[in-house]
C-alpha cells in the first residue's frame, strides 16, 4: 500500500514543478500518476495553482481526474466556476456520462444550460437524459458508455469491434448483445470472447440469461444483485427491454458505503458523513437533534411532575426511574437496529407485515419476561420488599414490550409512508420510550401504592 | 431484475426434475443457471435431495456453485460432512482457493487433514498457505489464481498466454508483470493488451506504478484503496515485493458490508447479521446485553438510592432525572457514532490523539452550553424557579461534556488496546452516562439544597 509520507513528498515535488512553470516535466509526472492520485494532488492546490493546471492540461486529461474526484458538491461547483466555460464544458463532455451528470445535478439551471450549449450535441443529449432520472434509481447511477454488439457475427469480428470501442467504454469486460431494435438479448464476457474460437458465432456462445435491472429500480436493490451475483457491471433496460446503460461495480461500492453511513447516522441521530470537523461545525450538526429531543424529553419530565405527589409519598419510586427508562430504551434500540437492517437487506419488502409484528411482540414478551424476572428478584432481595420488586418487574416487562414494538413499527411505518426508515433514529426511539416507560411505571406503582406509603 | 415469483416457479420445476430422476434434463437446466441461482436452489433442498445432486453433478460443477454460496459456517460444514470425502476434497480443490480456505477454516483439524491428503498435492499446498494467514488481513482474503506474465514478450504472446490461463484465473482483466524472481514489477489491463499492437513489448506499455497491498495489511485499509482507485483487483505481495496473490472486488464488497454491519451492530448493542429469526433466537441474542446493562443500570439505581433523602425532601428533583440522563445519553451516542466512524474510515490512525480529545471536549462544551441554557430558561419559566433551572442547566452542561468524552474516548481506547472499537456499543455508553449524569445531577442539586426544601 502506498505510504502516506511518500505520497506527501511526491505531491510537494509535483507542486514545485507546477510553480516553476516547467510544463513538460509537470505533465510527464502528473500523467504518469493514477487518476485518483492526480485528484488528491489537485484537491491540495490553491486557486492560483489550479489555474496553472488548467493551462497545462487538456480538458480530456482533466476529465480522467475529475472522474475519480468524490468531493463535496460545494467544492466541485467552485472548481467548475473558475474554469473558462468552454474548457469546463469540454471537460464534462470527456467525463463518463454518469459522473458528469452527478456534477451537473449540483449546478444552477443557467450554468447547466450554458455548458450543454457549448458541448457536442450528441454528448449533451446523453447527459440531458441522465439528468432526468430520479435520484437513487438505476437511471441516476448508470453510465451510457458500454459496449454492445449484434449476435450475428463471429468472435473475431466482435473482438475487432471491441478493440475499437475499448478506449471510450467505462467497462469492456462484459459485452452486451442486442437485436436490431436494441433489445437486450444476451451477454458475453470478454473472457469467453478471448477463449472462444475466431469463427464461432456470438449467438452460439453468448448467455441468454442476462441479469439486468429496470431503469426505475432502486439503487439498494441493484447493489444487492451485483453483490449476490458477483458482477462487475449490470445492464439497465427500459420496461420494454431496450438496453439503456450499465451500472459498474465501483459506483455500487459507493452506494453500499452511502447506505451504510446513512443507516448508521440514523441510529445515532447525527450525520457522520464528515468525521473531521471543527467543534463549531460538529456542534451545529448535533444540536438540532439534541434540542428537539430535549423538548420531547420535557414531556417525560412533565409526566413525572404529574406523579410528584406519588414520589413525595414514596421516594423509593424515584430510584428506579432511570433503570426502567434505560433498559426499555436499550431494548428499543436493539429492535430498531434489527428492523432498519431488515428493511435495508430484505429482497422481499412485502413480507407479511403482521407476521413480523407478531414475531417482534413475541421477542418483546420473551426478553421482557426474563429481564422483568431478574429485576424482580434483585430488587426484592436488595430492598427486602418483593411487592416493590413486583412493581418494578411488571413495569419493566410492559415497558420493554412497548419499546420493542415502537422500535420495529416506526421504521416500518416510515418505509410504507415513503420515508427513509433510518431517519427514525435511535435517540428518538429511546426518548419516546422514556415517555411510555414512565407512564407505565407510575400507573403500575399507583395500583400498589398502599404498600409503599411510609 | 429477476422476479422472485418467477424464480420460485423455476426452482420448483428444477426440483421435480431432480425427484423424477431425469438426469439429462436436470443437468441441462441447472448448468444453464447462474451459479448464484444454483446456490439459492441448492440451499432449499432437503438432505435426501442434496444427495441426488451429488450424484448428478461433478465436483467441478458443484465447486462453481459453492464459490457463490455465502452461508452460515454451520450449514456449509454439514453439507461437506454429507458428501463422500473424496468428492468433497475434489470439490474444494476446484473452488477458488480463497473460498475453499474460508470453508476449511471452519472445519475441525482432522477433517482438514483428511481433505488435504486426498486433494492434488499442489492444490493442498496452496490452501495450506492461505490457511496460515491471520483473519481479516490481505493474506486471508486473497486468491492465488491470478495471471502473471514476464515483461520481455510481445502483446501477442501475452494474449496467447492469457487465453490459456483464462479458464482458471479468478479475474483476468488485470495481468500482473513479474521479473525472473517473481517480484511484482508492473501491471497491464486486458483493455490495454487488447488495444495494443501485436508486436509491442509488454515492458513498453505496462504501468510500473502498481498499487498493491502487503500480505499483512488489514482488510479495511484494502477496501479503502480498492474503493479510492476504483480497482477490480489488487495484487498482494510479501515484504520483499514477491507477488503472492490478488484480492478481487467482489470479496471487498463483502468486507465493506461486514464492517458496516459490525459497526452498526455495535452501536445498537445487538448482532444484526441475521434479520429474520424466530423470537426465541432473537431474544437469546438480545438478552445478554440487556441483562448486563441492567446490572450496570442497577449501579445508577443504587446511586439514586443513596440520594433518596434528598428526593424525599425535594421530590421535584425526581422530575428531571430522566431528562438529564436521556439528553446526556443522546449526546454520548452522537459522539460515539462519530468516533467509531472516524476510526473506521481514517487513513491515518495516528492522528493527534490529544487534538481529537480537545476538539471533542470543545464540541461537548458548545453543545452542553446551548442545551443547558435552553433547559435553564424552560425550567425557570415552567416552574417559576430560576434556581431550579440553574441546577438543571448546570447539571445538563456537565453531564453532556462527560458523555461526549466517554463516547469518543472509549472507542479510541478500545482501538489502542487492539479491540474492535465498535464493541463499545451505544447502549453501553448511554447506560454508563446515566450513572455519571445522576452523580453530577445530585451533587449539584445538593449544593443548592436550601432552595428546594419545602
Amino acid at each position: 500500500m502506498t505510504d502516506s509520507n511518500e505520497t506527501d513528498v511526491q505531491i510537494d515535488a509535483l507542486r514545485s514543478l507546477l510553480r516553476q512553470g516547467d510544463i513538460a516535466a509537470f505533465r510527464e509526472s502528473f500523467l504518469d500518476w493514477h487518476s485518483y492520485e492526480q485528484g488528491q494532488f489537485y484537491l491540495e492546490l490553491s486557486e492560483e495553482e489550479r489555474h496553472i493546471v488548467y493551462s497545462y492540461l487538456s480538458p480530456e486529461e482533466l476529465a480522467d481526474m475529475f472522474d475519480m474526484i468524490e468531493e463535496e458538491d460545494e467544492d466541485v461547483k467552485e472548481y467548475l466556476a473558475e474554469m473558462r466555460p468552454s474548457y469546463a464544458a469540454a471537460m464534462l463532455g470527456h467525463m463518463y456520462p454518469d459522473n458528469a451528470a452527478d456534477i451537473l445535478k449540483q449546478l444552477d439551471k443557467p450554468a447547466v444550460a450554458q455548458y450543454m450549449s457549448i458541448m457536442a450535441a450528441e454528448k449533451a443529449l446523453d447527459l440531458k437524459e441522465l439528468l432526468h432520472y430520479e435520484d437513487e434509481t438505476a437511471g441516476a447511477i448508470m453510465t451510457t458508455e458500454y459496449v454492445s454488439i449484434v449476435a450475428n457475427q463471429t468472435v473475431k469480428s466482435a473482438l475487432n469491434l471491441l478493440k475499437m470501442k475499448a478506449k471510450k467504454a467505462e467497462i469492456i469486460y462484459y459485452v452486451y448483445v442486442i437485436d436490431e431494435s436494441e433489445h437486450l438479448v444476451g451477454v458475453i464476457s470478454l473472457r469467453d470472447l478471448l477463449v472462444g474460437e475466431d469463427d464461432e458465432m456470438i449467438f452460439d456462445i453468448m448467455s441468454e440469461r442476462v441479469i439486468s435491472a429496470k431503469i426505475g429500480d432502486g439503487q439498494e436493490d441493484i447493489a444487492q444483485v451485483i453483490r449476490d451475483y458477483d458482477l462487475l457491471a449490470l445492464p439497465v433496460t427500459d420496461y420494454d427491454d431496450h438496453l439503456l446503460g450499465i451500472i459498474t461495480v465501483d459506483d455500487i461500492i459507493d452506494v453500499i458505503d452511502d447506505e451504510a453511513a446513512s443507516d448508521y447516522s440514523g441510529l445515532a441521530g447525527v450525520d457522520v458523513d464528515v468525521t473531521n470537523e471543527n467543534p463549531l461545525k460538529a456542534s451545529s450538526k448535533r444540536l438540532p437533534w439534541l434540542i428537539t429531543l430535549l423538548f420531547l424529553g420535557m414531556s417525560t419530565a412533565t409526566l413525572i411532575n404529574h406523579y410528584e405527589v406519588l414520589i413525595s409519598e414514596a421516594s423509593i419510586l424515584a430510584v428506579f426511574i432511570s433503570l426502567i427508562t434505560g433498559t426499555a430504551g436499550n431494548a428499543g434500540t436493539q429492535s430498531l437496529a434489527v428492523a432498519v437492517r431488515r428493511l435495508a437487506v430484505s429482497d422481499d419488502k412485502d413480507e407479511n407485515f403482521l407476521k413480523l409484528i407478531l414475531s417482534e411482540i413475541m421477542t418483546g414478551v420473551l426478553t421482557g419476561l426474563i429481564t422483568g424476572l431478574v429485576i424482580f428478584v434483585v430488587v426484592g432481595i436488595w430492598k427486602g420488599n418483593f411487592i416493590l420488586g413486583l412493581v418494578i418487574g411488571i413495569a419493566m416487562f410492559c415497558a420493554i414490550i412497548v419499546a420493542n414494538l415502537a422500535g420495529s413499527l416506526i421504521p416500518m411505518l416510515m418505509e410504507r409512508l415513503g420515508f427513509d426508515p433510518a431517519v427514525a433514529s435511535g435517540p428518538f426511539i429511546t426518548t419516546l420510550s422514556d415517555l411510555t416507560s414512565v407512564l407505565i411505571y407510575f400507573n403500575i406503582a399507583g395500583l400498589f401504592m398502599n404498600f409503599f406509603i411510609n
